[in-house]
């Protein structure tokens, strides 16, 4: 079978002209293996089509974006009614009233919310809230964690100055000694922690919250009046349409939410309680496009889908699926997987593969039959998978064969 | 004539609960006088709908996005045909590589482009390039300049550390003593200067740039091996479709754009010289719809239609008849106006009114009578525009002459 990428190939090349190192952010493919393609023509449900005109079950739904599927018939129609009205005009339609209102009272935390565009934007604007409801400036957050690009968070130092993380004491994920010392350091400073819901590292296993850790986090900022932020930017609706850790019982002050909001629309937000409203009034930040209305009719129509179509259970369940058949499959050909995260946002490393060669042999392969997986950073599972997963599981294993092949019996 | 906002006031009411302060950012209408609808119903051409039915016409296009015209057909039908392919895919459309060629033609200091959501991702992205690639961190900005509501650049203090501001110095726009001194104050550390083509602050008049201090914005910049920058995110695409000093002939190494770009689809952009390209190339930046295909479509066509229709031309004519007419009604009432700016973001200040109180009133009569003023922000000219500056300022003479019965004779 002959898998070529002229095309796209052909698209890179020019690419190498008008942007810098080819690609940027992390939707550029060149740290992936060859057979992944940079552009992307077509997009379905859970599937996608390069521009070669290969089809790919796709793991990634856009990096998270995709939760209900592409092009969900709810949402899109949704859209297409706000932008008969209009979308970026001066001021909201109501829609942006009623989405705020449906945030509330979905969020067990919540009193209000504010909307904006990147997932950086909700992050941002809880550490400004959290510093002006405290009068204090220290923010603790994890080692490892994403919350961003922005030069206090971003994993590059490249072009950030020292200044910008002046600010931010790090902690261990899970880890309570190494919370509670980070505390002390903040000493009558601390204006907030913020932490993601589990930890989502690329490279290494993800880690799943414990219940001490959560409550560990929760009980200090109640010690010191400090906001807890969660930064649910990457889970949002996938396992609640509140806060993520309202499943465990531990409500966060600030709850930065995101990707998938408008099941691809551009739209992130936050949700805060009552003990922080004043300090979020009296913050500035705003954006172009932060009021436009399109994004808000998506969002309402994606929070119903979930809602009608289950799709919470169908994510959960096509993740179970889609676990249970890799590693039998694995198994079957000798190799064993290490499988981590919540099974809607999966991660498996191969053991014994420090330098991810297998794993990259691996995916290079599936691309190349028809699955679009990411060798070191956590997938997505969209509700439209429950019909994918039987043919992922298909496809996946003529890619163990060629591992077989490659590197033995594992 | 009763002008009532019922619906408006009652959803203003419900906003009250789920959003801080009722509002926030630019687009809430807390500042503005009481017959400002905050909910925006309806929008095409040059106006807008309140939601109870009022029509408007709207002098500030959505704070700037609105460039051709709302609901432009050809832009309209373009993010139509890209959404029935896909827009938040795992991977851009050939759609960006397209858009990216585009800007680096037009921009005649640009070999390479970024594209991004907000205009503080433009402005963050050139802080971050023209840091990495000097090495450098201060930053030189001129006072009174919005720049974004990023910390570091952001007017409100609230929520913000001294650190995110430690590596910014000021200066005075257009005083080409007072930028030396600022560049004598960062010494070796100068990684660059970022300026805004004319000066739009709010409350005072706004200022043209002096062909004089642009000159010597680049040459200081060439002496010092530092970014000249330019944030172009208000003025994009309203004077060239390059860089707005193009048309001085002064090119920036970095230029951020944003609002126009797509007629109100959310994009920005970054463009950037080959001096400038390593430094991007070695940053990290993104975000999660930064790749979504249907703006780039959407700004493709609104490229093309500037083009086709003249906007340019259009905004500039419109604007000229506007300040005109302005100007031969506001004299017949016997009031002086203070008109600033470059025709198409107009800003009008009535003389001998310290404390706002004419403009407020005139522009809360000029809402009644159907047009959407501001009373201390530039406004924005659409090219559609030139089909309602003669109904506009019919519609203000009533305001004027209520201003006349209100203030006397000016």
């Amino acid at each position: 079978m002959s898998y070529r990428l002229d095309k796209d190939l052909a698209l890179r090349e020019r690419a190498q002209k008008v942007f810098p190192a080819g690609m940027y952010g992390h939707m550029s493919t060149t740290p992936l293996p060859d057979n992944y393609p940079q552009f992307i023509a077509k997009a379905e449900g859970g599937r996608i089509w390069g521009v070669d005109g290969y089809e790919y079950i796709d793991f990634l739904c856009a990096y998270g974006p995709n939760i209900l599927g592409y092009k969900h018939p709810k949402v899109e129609a949704a859209v297409r009614r706000q932008l008969e009205q209009g979308d970026c005009t001066t001021g909201p339609s109501p829609l942006m009233l009623e989405l705020a209102e449906k945030l509330v009272e979905k969020g067990d935390h919540a009193n209000w919310s504010l909307l904006c565009k990147n997932g950086s934007d909700a992050t941002n604007i809880c550490l400004m809230v959290a510093r002006a409801q405290t009068g204090r400036n220290t923010i603790l957050m994890a080692e490892g964690t994403y919350h961003g690009t922005d030069p206090w968070s971003s994993w590059s130092k490249v072009g950030i100055t020292d200044n910008a993380r002046a600010d931010i004491i790090t902690f261990k994920y899970n880890d309570c000694d190494s919370l509670e010392q980070a505390v002390a350091k903040a000493g009558d400073d601390l204006a907030a922690i913020i932490v993601t819901p589990n930890l989502h590292e690329v490279f290494v296993p993800q880690q799943l919250v414990t219940q001490e850790f959560a409550q560990k986090a929760r009980q200090l900022c109640n010690d010191k009046g400090a906001a807890l932020i969660l930064d649910d930017v990457r889970c949002s609706w996938r396992f609640s349409l509140g806060s993520t850790w309202q499943t465990l019982g531990v409500l966060p002050d600030l709850c930065a939410m995101g990707k998938t909001l408008g099941n691809g629309y551009a739209l992130s937000a936050v949700t805060g309680n009552d003990r922080f409203r004043s300090g979020a009034a009296e913050c500035f930040f705003t954006g172009s496009y932060w009021f436009s209305s399109a994004a808000f009719a998506a969002s309402l129509a994606t929070m119903e889908a979930i809602e009608e179509e289950n799709a919470i259970e169908r994510m959960e369940t096509a993740g179970n699926q889609f676990r249970a058949g890799l590693a039998d499959l694995a198994n079957g050909y000798g190799f064993k997987l290490d499988q981590s995260g919540p099974v809607q946002m999966p991660l498996f490393l191969f053991e014994d593969d420090p330098e991810y060669l297998k794993g990259g042999f691996f995916c290079n392969e599936a691309v190349k039959n028809g699955v679009y997986l990411h060798p070191v950073h956590n997938m997505f599972i969209c509700a439209e998978h429950d019909k994918d997963i039987v043919d992922a599981l298909d496809r996946l294993d003529g890619a163990f064969k060629a591992l077989k092949a490659q590197f033995g019996d594992g």
